[in-house]
C-alpha cells in the first residue's frame, strides 16, 4: 500500500484526480486530496475506501507536516508560490514530490539536498512546461541520433476552445487563469534568431506574430514567450542559432489584443481612480486623448487615435465585448488589468457544453548530410466535457502518469528533474496516447 | 553661534555650498560638509575657520549619530534613498532637517513625532519639487483672495541648455543624471482634465505631448509626469477640473525620444546577452524585426519598422547620436537602458564652458466675476558657469535660503512640511529674485 497525497483539487485536477482513482485499486494506492475548498470531491471520494478529501491549508504548519508525514509521494497542484514550502517538508521528511510548476532558483537550491536524499522532486509535468520538454526531447534525441544537426527549434502551444464551440469573433474563451491571459507578455520577450539575440517589447509583442498552421485546424499566430533562451541548456541546445518558445492564437486576436497593450488596458501597477463609478466605455475614454469635436464616438475617437480602419475587424472585436457601451464596472479600487479581466470574463466564459482545445506545435530544423530538414511535430487536443477539459487532461495525465512511474520505482533520477530524460518522456508521451494526446509529425527535405 | 551639518556634496550642492559659506559670518554659522569625496572641497573651506568637510559615509551609524548631534540643522542632499535614516536620527537627536527629495509614505510617518516634538522636516525644497511648488502656491493664493475660482492649473519644468550653447539636433544636453533622464515616464502617467481622470501608459506618453511657448525663447512641448493628482489636497486644489504636471523639453524631443520607448531600448529590467560585444548598431539591429533583404540597412530597417520618415529629422537625430554605427557598447551585463545611457552620454554631456538653462512655466485658469482668466508665469534661469550651473542654483538656493530662515527662528511650521505656506515661500520668492530667479507673469482674459 502506498500513500499519495495531492495537494490542490481546483478545476485543472479533474484529470488527474480521475486517473489516481481508476489506478488506485490495482497499484494498491491510498489517496488522501486535501484543498481548501473539497465539497465537490465528496460525491466521488466517498463511495471509496482508498480515497478520502480533507479540508487543508497550506500556511498551517502542522497539518502540512503532518499529512507530509503520512505520504509516500506528495503530487501539488497548488498555486505555484506554495510549492516551496512543501517542498521544504518533503525533503524533510523524505518524500518524493511531482508539480507540474516551472523550477524556480528556490527549488534549484534543494537540489543537492534532494539528491542526498535519494529524492526525486519532479517537477514542470504538465503541459506547459511539460509535455512541451517531453515531445520536444523526443524528436531531438532522435535527431542526434541519425546524426543530425539542430539549427532551428520553435515552439508554440495555446489553449483555446475546440472548432464547434469556437463562436466569438476573437476565437479564444478563457479555458485557463483569465487574469494570466490578461497580464501575459508583459515584460520584454528575449529569443534567439540566426545566432542574433533579438528582444521584443511589450509594446510590441503582439505586433511581431509569427504565422503558423495546423493541418485540419487552419492557421494561427503566436507570438514570444518572455523566455525562450534559459531551455537551451536543458535541452542540450546551447549552440542552436534559433531557439523561440511561444503562445498561440487564432488569426486576429494579436492585432486586436494589441489596442488593449496600446491603451494601457492591461497595467495592473495602479489603481484607477473611482474605478466604481465608471462605464466600460468610460473606462476606455480614460485612455484616449480628449475628444476634438462634440460629437465624436469613443469608437470613433479610438480608431482615430490607434489608427484603426473604423469598420474593420478589430473594431468589430472590440465592440462585440461591449467596450463602448454604457454597461457598469461596478469594481471599487480596481486595475486597468482587473477592470478588463472583468469585461472580458462576460463574454469570454465557456458556455455549458462548451469544449476547450489545446493547440501545440514545434517547428525542428536540422543539418543532415548536406541536406536541410524540417520536422512539424504537431498536437491537437480536445477537452471530453466542462469537466475533463483539454486543459485538465493535458496538464494532469502527465502528472498523473510520472506518479505512477515513480510510486513503480521506475525513474532513478533524483533531485530537483524536468521531464527531459527518456525514462521519463518516453513513457509518457506512450501511454498519454491512449488519451488521445498524440503528436503528428511532418518531415520535409526543404529545397533551395 | 548655529551649527549646519550638510550632507551631500555632488554638483548640484555647489550654490548651496557658497550661499552658506558666504552667510556663515554675518549668521553666525559654523558648516560642517560631509560626503564620500570631499578633495574638491578642501580648497574651499580650508581657508575658512567657520567651516570643514570630513568625509562621511551615510551607512556608518556611529558617524551618522556623532554628527548629527553637533549639529543645529541637518541639510541632506543625499541620493534620496538615504534620506530616511538621516530624518530618524535627526528625530532621535531633536534636529530640524531639509531636504529637496519628495516626501514618501516613510517620512509622512515621521510628521506626527516631529510635530510632538517641535521640529521641522522641511522637504520637497529644490527645484522641481521645491520652487514650482512656491511659485505656484503664490499666484494660487492671490487668485483665491481677489475671489477666483481656479478651474486648470497645468505646470512644466525641464532642465535643458541655454540657448547659446544649444547646439545639437535633439537641442538637449544632460545637466542632471543621465540615469533619470533615460528612465523617464516609465509608469502610467495620471492626470485630471475637464473632470475627468486621464492615464497614459509609457508606450503613448512621448506622441500625446503638450505645445507651450516662452517669450524669448520660442516653442516648447511638455509631456505629462506620473503623478498629477496628488498634489491637489497640499495645494487645496481638490476639486480643480484639470490638474497636470509636466516635464518640459524643446519641439522634436519627444517624438525621437519614442523610438527609444518603441524599440524598448530605455528597458532597465534584464541584462542582454553579450552587451560587451555590441555594437551601437547591432544594439539597434537586436530590437528589430529580422531584415526582409540582404541589402537593408539598420536605419532603413528601423525607419520602416516604425514608419518614420527616412529622410527626416527624427532619423537625423537618431543618426547623429552614431546609432547606426559600428561603435563599440563595451559594456558587460548591461541592460538596454545602460546601454542607451553611454550612447547618449557621448554625445549630450556638457562641454567646457556650456551653460544650462531651467525652464518652469506654470497655467492657470480661473473664473471671476463672470470672465474667465488665464494667468501665465514662467521662469528661465540660466547657468552662471560649470559650477553654479541653472540647477545647482535652483535646486540649491531655495534650500540655503529655508536653512536660513529655519535658524533664524522665522518658520513656525511643524512635522513634515513642504513649502506651500506663504511664511517659507514669500521669503524665498523674494530673495531668489536678487539670483536672479524670478517668473515672469502674464494675465489675460479669455474671450469667446
Amino acid at each position: 500500500m502506498k500513500s499519495i497525497l495531492l495537494l490542490g483539487a481546483g478545476r485543472s485536477a479533474s484529470s488527474l484526480i480521475k486517473y489516481l482513482l481508476d489506478y488506485a485499486p490495482a497499484e494498491g494506492w491510498h489517496i488522501t486530496i486535501g484543498d481548501i475548498m473539497v465539497a465537490h470531491l465528496q460525491p466521488l471520494v466517498a463511495p471509496l475506501s482508498f480515497a478520502k478529501a480533507i479540508l487543508f491549508d497550506v500556511h498551517n504548519e502542522a497539518q502540512r507536516a503532518a499529512e507530509v508525514s503520512q505520504a509516500d509521494l506528495v503530487i501539488s497542484l497548488l498555486p505555484a508560490v506554495f510549492h516551496i514550502e512543501v517542498a521544504r517538508e518533503c525533503l524533510k521528511q523524505g518524500k518524493d514530490l511531482i508539480t507540474a510548476s516551472y523550477v524556480t532558483p528556490a527549488f534549484l537550491a534543494l537540489h543537492q539536498e534532494a539528491q542526498q536524499k535519494n529524492l526525486t522532486i519532479l517537477m514542470e509535468c504538465g503541459l506547459d512546461p511539460g509535455i512541451d520538454h517531453m515531445s520536444a526531447m523526443a524528436v531531438i534525441r532522435r535527431i542526434r541520433q541519425a546524426g543530425g544537426q539542430l539549427t532551428s527549434f520553435k515552439s508554440y502551444t495555446g489553449g483555446l476552445v475546440a472548432p464547434e464551440y469556437d463562436t466569438n469573433p476573437w476565437r479564444y474563451k478563457f479555458t485557463w487563469n483569465p487574469r494570466n491571459v490578461v497580464l501575459a507578455g508583459q515584460g520584454t520577450a528575449r529569443y534567439i534568431r540566426n545566432g542574433e539575440y533579438k528582444y521584443i517589447p511589450y509594446q510590441q509583442l503582439f505586433r511581431r506574430t509569427d504565422e503558423l498552421y495546423v493541418e485540419g485546424y487552419g492557421p494561427f499566430e503566436g507570438y514570444a514567450n518572455r523566455d525562450s533562451l534559459s531551455y537551451r541548456e536543458p535541452y542540450g541546445l546551447l549552440n542552436i542559432p534559433t531557439m523561440l518558445r511561444g503562445t498561440l492564437r487564432r488569426q486576429g486576436y494579436c492585432e486586436a489584443w494589441d489596442v488593449f497593450v496600446q491603451l494601457g488596458l492591461t497595467d495592473d501597477s495602479y489603481t484607477l481612480e473611482d474605478s466604481e463609478m465608471m462605464t466600460y466605455s468610460s473606462f476606455v475614454a480614460a485612455f484616449l486623448p480628449p475628444a476634438t469635436t462634440e460629437t465624436q464616438s469613443i469608437a470613433g475617437r479610438l480608431s482615430l487615435y490607434l489608427g484603426i480602419p473604423q469598420d474593420g475587424e478589430v473594431m468589430q472585436k472590440l465592440a462585440w465585448l461591449d467596450l463602448f457601451s454604457e454597461k457598469s464596472v461596478a469594481l471599487a479600487g480596481a486595475t486597468p488589468a482587473q477592470v478588463l479581466e472583468k469585461i472580458l470574463k462576460e463574454k469570454w466564459t465557456l458556455a455549458p457544453g462548451d469544449k476547450d482545445m489545446i493547440v501545440m506545435q514545434h517547428l525542428f530544423a536540422y543539418e543532415l548530410a548536406g541536406e536541410t530538414r524540417e520536422v512539424t511535430s504537431t498536437l491537437v487536443a480536445m477537452g471530453d466535457d466542462e469537466v475533463h477539459t483539454a486543459m485538465a487532461k493535458t496538464v494532469g495525465l502527465p502528472v498523473a502518469i510520472l506518479a505512477k512511474l515513480l510510486l513503480q520505482g521506475k525513474i532513478t533520477q533524483r533531485g530537483v528533474v524536468i521531464p527531459i530524460y527518456p525514462e521519463l518522456y518516453e513513457p509518457v508521451l506512450k501511454e498519454l496516447k491512449e488519451y488521445g494526446i498524440d503528436f503528428i509529425e511532418k518531415e520535409t527535405v526543404k529545397t533551395e
